[in-house]
């Protein structure tokens, strides 16, 4: 009999992070992370913030360069558009997480991917961060994520890969469901 | 009698912001704005996506430039650490709407900004996104934002500024409430 197994070759290191499950199973205390970025205001709507570090596995943990992102309004609210909208951006971090995770669970069922595409539109209606009326919501009134994926696999295995990108996505959580911002000032 | 009256100079354009909140009131379906990004596999858990059409104002709209992103994940969970971590990318949006609510508020007050900087901190508990308890959620347990503001104002004129831009703010309010996420899928 001649049987031939190929392992799909997505970049992720499943292995790895089957082996990080099972560790932080036996030590959670390594799985509380704390996220971090600095702002700064620039000029009129425009800031720039920085990602550097960040607390994990027990310590304080670094990026292997400093990532900066310029954010600003677009010239249609009279401004300089110097960077994206803070709300595009929310949706960028949207697309890299289900992403990241179409791969690793792509990676994890030995699913070849060839290519995977989102595009995202979320409507949002400025009566509300205008303050034209009350009823209307200061944020998006919903988000649409369209893939279009060429991979080895049925239809109904690529979905399948989707939902659970889904499932397991910390941004999708962060979006559909409430978070708690608690901000603090102090003059400097 | 002397007196003398100064304009505060934070590079916000005021009058055009009431302007258009006035022509908005009377042509409400201009407001209705669809924000937008596209994002394409890289390799492993590196996605890139891109910032540049918008609909608005009744008509498609595009920024001065094309805004690309790189997102993956850090060497700590194998990867290859080629952009900020897509949560990383959700706080840099928070940051970016906060402050230019900030800036937009105190031109509004006339109050004079010299420096705003935040710092933004978010735990996270991986033990949810690696499905080790389904107890434990996948996005953030919290967000905590911290402002250093640098102001011509008492410490409350600067406390109320940051209040005003959280209760304008799209990012506060799509990460503080539910939004629903609609994801479809193609095999392309």
């Amino acid at each position: 009999m001649n049987t031939q197994v190929t392992t799909a070759v997505n970049g992720v290191n499943v292995e790895a992070l089957l082996a990080a499950r099972e560790a932080l199973s036996d030590a959670p205390e390594g799985a509380r992370f704390k996220w971090r970025a600095t702002s700064e205001w620039v000029n009129g709507t425009h800031s720039r913030s920085t990602v550097e570090g960040f607390y994990g596995l027990g310590a304080e943990q670094k990026h292997r360069q400093k990532f900066q992102f310029d954010s600003d309004h677009p010239e249609v609210f009279a401004s300089e558009d110097k960077g994206a909208t803070p709300v595009e951006i929310v949706l960028v971090g949207l697309a890299g997480c289900l992403g990241a995770g179409i791969a690793s669970v792509a990676q994890n069922r030995n699913i070849q991917l060839r290519s995977v595409k989102a595009t995202l539109e979320a409507g949002m209606d400025l009566q509300g961060i205008l303050g034209i009326d009350e009823n209307v919501r200061n944020g998006f009134d919903g988000i649409k994520v369209h893939y279009e994926i060429d991979a080895d696999a049925t239809q109904d295995e690529i979905a399948a890969l989707v939902a659970q990108s889904q499932k397991r996505s910390a941004v999708f959580d962060i979006i559909t469901n409430p978070t708690d911002v608690t901000v603090t000032v102090r003059k400097g």
